[in-house]
């Protein structure tokens, strides 16, 4: 009963990890075609978001069956608890990869990001990736010491996302609503995808120490 | 022992309301503020958020509390495990109720709505708060009938928002980035508190019916 039961938080541990990965290429696919006008890529990213959701689905009925069967305790009813919570962020990763998809097919053959903005642009984009890349790891690894880059990296993108605002606002971007709304959409689910994986990064130091500071 | 396991599902759905009907407050608020560039009821908004999160963190305890000590199974088992995933739901509503109110924080004494948007902004607003308020009904009456109401609701606000986006694109504001940026992210606030009423019902009928569908 015993070998079950850890047979069934190693799949939980694993399944968060095939999540994570979906959501890392899915936002590495979603900046590229956000900053390249690549309306290929913008739609393999909106066609691969029904698979993340089914497999968070799929998580959440085995942490419930866990929790129904094994009764789980301590750090191990802390990883059940979290990888619910982890599945819906994960999720939420996803969508905000398939918006920014969106935004690019939207404006495809135009580009989605306006004059002056591409370089911020494509920073927060490699930001995403990274810190996508760091939840692999992270739930891969379990390594505490990852927790405190994924938080770094979302003050850094905290900064560029102000800073497009600063340029939306000042006069170059005027008779530009389309630009406008782009910058705006386009900047807060960059900043967005950042909250949630330092959520996940946060549920991970909850299951990791008990505690949530 | 049933005694007080039946206690703390009660308490779990009564802190469930609670929270809802700080949210509820909020949104009536921040929709009030957003639309009457009114700075003392956006400030109580900004305020509130905390107890909001307060509330949550604290119901959260208290569902792997029963978790851990309790095995609930079948229904109970599912309003527990829902209760965890509406917290976050109610928290995120909280949130976003803050996102309406500081952007007429921002723009005060000036109005966040830009011209010709008024009427849409305040039927929107009123769809929010009627949403909450339905919520709180069916957290408290456990009334099913009230899911579908919950997500026509969500298709009159997404038809809206998209109304705005028709607005904001067309050459009337043009030369006002900043109203472009109030319209984009107050519509987009607006919206997705709605997206996450409809979270909150498909929870309950979960927890009802221990279906998804």
């Amino acid at each position: 009963m015993r070998e079950v039961f850890q047979q069934s938080l190693a799949e939980v541990q694993e399944r968060l990890v095939d999540i994570a990965e979906l959501v890392e290429t899915s936002i590495a696919d979603a900046t590229g075609a956000f900053g390249g006008s690549d309306v290929t890529r913008a739609e393999s990213v909106i066609d691969g978001i029904e698979r993340i959701e089914e497999l968070a689905a799929e998580l959440d009925e085995l942490a419930i069956d866990i929790l129904a069967r094994q009764q789980p305790v301590a750090s191990d009813l802390r990883l059940v608890v979290g990888a619910l919570r982890m599945s819906s962020s994960l999720e939420r990763m996803g969508d905000l990869a398939q918006h920014i998809a969106q935004l690019a097919r939207y404006r495809y053959p135009e580009s989605a990001i306006p004059e002056g903005l591409s370089k911020t642009f494509v920073r927060m984009g490699a930001l995403d990736v990274k810190m996508a890349g760091l939840i692999v790891e992270l739930l891969r690894d379990q390594d505490s010491s990852l927790i405190d880059k994924v938080r770094d990296m979302d003050a850094d993108l905290d900064e560029l996302h102000a800073k497009v605002f600063e340029k939306v606002l000042s006069d170059k971007l005027a008779n530009n609503p389309t630009g406008v709304v782009d910058a705006t959409l386009g900047s807060r689910y960059h900043e967005r995808f950042g909250d949630h994986a330092v959520k996940v990064a946060k549920q991970m130091q909850y299951f990791l120490s008990g505690s949530l500071d």
